[in-house]
């Protein structure tokens, strides 16, 4: 039964998932900047509607494909042998990374609608998007202090892991409904009138909601990853894993 | 150090998790029938606004709600003894009830659409939200066939069902995009005007954006509870159990 098509699809191992994922992940901040760039007039840091345009970018860019690759970095057959603490440098770097990214797209944000007199904070999305962004922090002060810093007790890493791995996937789950909420809500402001409404399906809107098809695929396929016991370290749970 | 007091949090036994999660999954159901009952006007089934009051309700109560009752049924520890049978029907049923209370739900948003002229299938929301149902479809047929049907070769059981595991999360991640995008656009469509913009935060904002992290915090409830390895059935891989 090894042999059966689909048992051997699924047995598929990480390293060219990985290349593919990897992929996907350079296509969702390609589209979300070409959106940016063609349709919504590009990039600025003036306060104007193009300082707005770095929002969606270094969100999908940060929450979603850097935090993405920040999360599997254990699964990297190379970080199954040999010292951990490596490992665990570039997996705090790499969200460390993604969490300022996370801070510009929100200054980025902010500064618009502050420039403009629109409120902040008042729909679901920027809910949402802020209870991601603070978990996020929480998650990354907290397996700082208890897997970085060596003083930290045995006993609380392990006790602290299975939560740690939890909310790690959580923030990727509420980061994915953030980035939805954003393009449908912003679709819905820049595509209000005339031939290009949002309900004629213009060009734009084709794009940008497939944009938030493969954000979604993207981390579909990053918790799959995570779940999937055969990819996990193998030695996860000794003691000496918790170096 | 089993008497730590968050150890003790985290060895929590199913069946009261299970009744706050009842509660809440109340709660979400609550919320939304009075979000369209008392700010968007009641129900109806007659192609008006009312209509299209059933669509939230219909789809939070099916695909959140009682598709989450379906996924956690083989957690319940009466269902780690005995026959499996009686629970796979179970677990078929109210997925089966789950689809139906989505199918109504779509039908409501149509029926609205059709007769106000408003074309369908153009939001981010209505992909996504299409892609959530017809997966969902897909998986109860596959599942029916591989798990219910008794001819089904128990090595095909064996085969399907870690896919049939990692597809129940994801309909269930992706419901909730749907779900928070369906909401944050509705709030939109409906508060856009006079002292009641959505940005000014009216009570019924503040209403409904909670209802949304309501129904995320029950999904990520949910879906923890599925990935948490001591609630899982002891025999879940054993022969046996592909009864």
């Amino acid at each position: 039964r090894c042999h059966h098509p689909v048992a051997e699809m699924l047995d598929l191992p990480f390293p060219p998932f990985c290349v593919f994922l990897g992929g996907l992940g350079f296509m969702c901040v390609a589209f979300v900047s070409a959106w940016c760039q063609y349709w919504r007039g590009g990039f600025a840091w003036d306060g104007s509607a193009q300082t707005f345009n770095w929002h969606p970018v270094l969100m999908v860019t940060g929450m979603v494909v850097l935090y993405g690759a920040a999360a599997l970095v254990y699964r990297l057959p190379p970080a199954w042998s040999g010292p951990k603490l490596p490992w665990k440098v570039l997996h705090g770097a790499l969200a460390l990374a993604a969490f300022f990214l996370a801070v510009l797209g929100l200054a980025a944000v902010f500064r618009f609608h502050n420039d403009h007199g629109t409120p902040n904070m008042y729909s679901l999305h920027s809910w949402l998007g802020l209870v991601t962004v603070l978990l996020f922090s929480c998650q990354w002060l907290a397996g700082f202090s208890t897997f970085l810093l060596p003083w930290a007790p045995a006993s609380l890493r392990a006790l602290y892991k299975p939560i740690h791995v939890f909310f790690g996937s959580t923030v990727l789950l509420l980061s994915v409904a953030s980035c939805i909420s954003g393009i449908n809500e912003k679709l819905f402001f820049s595509l209000k009138n005339g031939t290009t409404e949002y309900k004629r399906l213009p060009p734009e809107a084709v794009f940008a909601n497939t944009l938030g098809l493969l954000i979604l695929l993207f981390a579909v396929l990053v918790l799959g990853a995570l779940a999937r016991p055969s990819w996990k370290r193998p030695d996860a749970d000794s003691p000496e894993s918790h170096q």
